[in-house]
């Protein structure tokens, strides 16, 4: 099968074996999703090494579990050891000893069959389509944020980042019924959340003395989080979403002396994903800039790099 | 009166007018403690100018209540504005435009007289001591970290740094019932921690597999994050109380991959803190190194900024 995966510092389409584990889901890759996270894995973030990728929709080709076989699925991506404290509490997504899907030990989805345990795999609904499916992964790590902070209609919330994950998370937090910001710096993503009824504003025209309850920082840059901590009020709190290679600079006196709470916040509940999806409240597919077959790789992940772009899919 | 005051990157002492603001009281300082933010401050910190100091017990000289006039006082040490959102919630503590004793916009209390309104100050009880009083301000700093988490007593829980303010903070969190571990690298206080039955350990001696629930930096150094995000587990929580003057560097996806919380921890209720002196649950006399005068000012500095000292006191 082919499969695109970084080795060696490299990043290229290769043919290998279809993978196959006993104790494992055979899935058929349908749509997969360029994520920031491949784009930083392939500038050295996580150190991985194998087949990149993490967001899909497939179909079981294959499985341990007989009734998965022909399912259309998604797949939750933490494999768990099964063993520790924290697998045994159903938290695979924190598990030390867990492999990541096309992020950590894990071949991934830009690839015609991934493999993963049947546990981490669940059906689609048939009323949502495979170009919404997609998003279950992006859309969970939003839905996340909801289920580490309280957020009430009442609260003051920013988003930094007009990019994937931020016009995701503003969409998310829209449904508590409270009236986002979001922050960004690209006009025609601006534009598109605006549609989709979120308040917008440009980076450069942000009132220095606002100050927010919430800050949920998903701009992929250092910078991000050097401008929650200016608009976080004191007592407030930071979600801090982003994950990039390198080191960020912090003025921590600013943390301590205004009490500031930073939380970070990774993989979200699959299930509360599909629901939204299902309920309609979230429209993911105004999101999808464009689709590549696989081999156009090199064209898919310029298109993905590029600022100006959203959802960039590998159709299979 | 004399006053130990920071001017134009200048330590020195002067004399000065006795404070008098009509809506406030003047109390005679009896004891002083000098603490890390002190060094900070004269190391450029906070942009600070006047007389520093903001850790003491005193008599009331004079006050618009009358009824305060001759008691024996600590002071809360932030000044609101009476008048936001915060201050009518009661949380000087937070107030944008407040003043801060010693630290901002208000003269502290390394002086033979200071001001406060009547409504900081508080009666110390009769079975507290002055060399006891003076700690009320630095303890009610580690018994905030109480109010702001449920610590129980099944909890790891780490404290970095054997200083003045990791001392006191091990000791409150022991009140807990948990076993907190302190970090630190100096033998001595860590064999006087131990001497009040808190586990100790040396930095070089660590587990580095180690991992906590809680992690508590009190460093006071850029190095102490860096540790307690090594020893935090998936989804455990550090406490920062460490101000310093410059920036950290930070290993921000540790944050969010391992969804970890960071909360900035400062100032406290005084009210607490006295309870617990009072009860003797948490000694605080043997944390005590030496006494000055103010005329000695630049030997108890020197004596502060002493690796191995603890609290160092002026005595007028």
């Amino acid at each position: 099968m082919k499969a695109l995966r970084f080795e060696n510092g490299n990043l290229r389409l290769v043919n290998t074996e279809i993978p196959a584990r006993s104790s494992e889901a055979v899935v058929r890759v349908k749509l997969a999703g360029i994520c920031k996270t491949d784009l930083e894995i392939i500038r050295g973030y996580a150190g991985f090494s194998g087949t990149i990728g993490h967001e899909f929709v497939g179909v079981v080709e294959d499985s341990p579990e007989r009734s998965q076989i022909g399912c259309r699925v998604v797949g939750k991506i933490n494999v768990g050891c099964g063993q520790c404290r924290l697998c045994e509490q159903k938290d695979a997504r924190h598990c030390l000893n867990r492999t990541v899907l096309g992020i950590h030990n894990r071949d991934g989805a830009f690839a015609e069959f991934l493999s993963l345990p049947p546990g981490n795999l669940l059906a689609v609904p048939q009323s949502i389509a495979d170009r919404q499916a997609v998003f279950t992964e992006p859309l969970a790590a939003g839905c996340e944020i909801l289920d580490q902070v309280v957020i009430d209609r009442a609260d003051r919330v920013a988003v930094i980042g007009d990019g994937r994950l931020g016009q995701l998370i503003s969409r998310v937090i829209a449904t508590t019924g409270c009236d986002p910001l979001l922050i960004g710096k690209h006009p025609e993503k601006l534009k598109l959340a605006n549609q989709a009824g979120i308040r917008v504003i440009s980076l450069g025209e942000i009132d220095p003395s606002s100050r927010f309850d919430f800050v949920i920082e998903a701009s992929g840059s250092p910078q991000g989080l050097t401008l929650a901590l200016a608009l976080v009020r004191p007592r407030g709190t930071i979600i801090l979403k982003s994950t990039y290679h390198g080191k960020t600079e912090l003025e921590t006196s600013r943390i301590v002396v205004d009490e500031i709470s930073i939380i970070g916040s990774r993989c979200g509940r699959f299930e509360t994903a599909l629901n939204l999806l299902e309920s309609g409240k979230v429209k993911v597919e105004p999101l999808i800039s464009r689709e590549f077959s696989l081999d156009e790789w090199e064209l898919a992940m310029a298109e993905a790099k590029r600022p100006e772009s959203l959802k960039v899919l590998f159709r299979f």
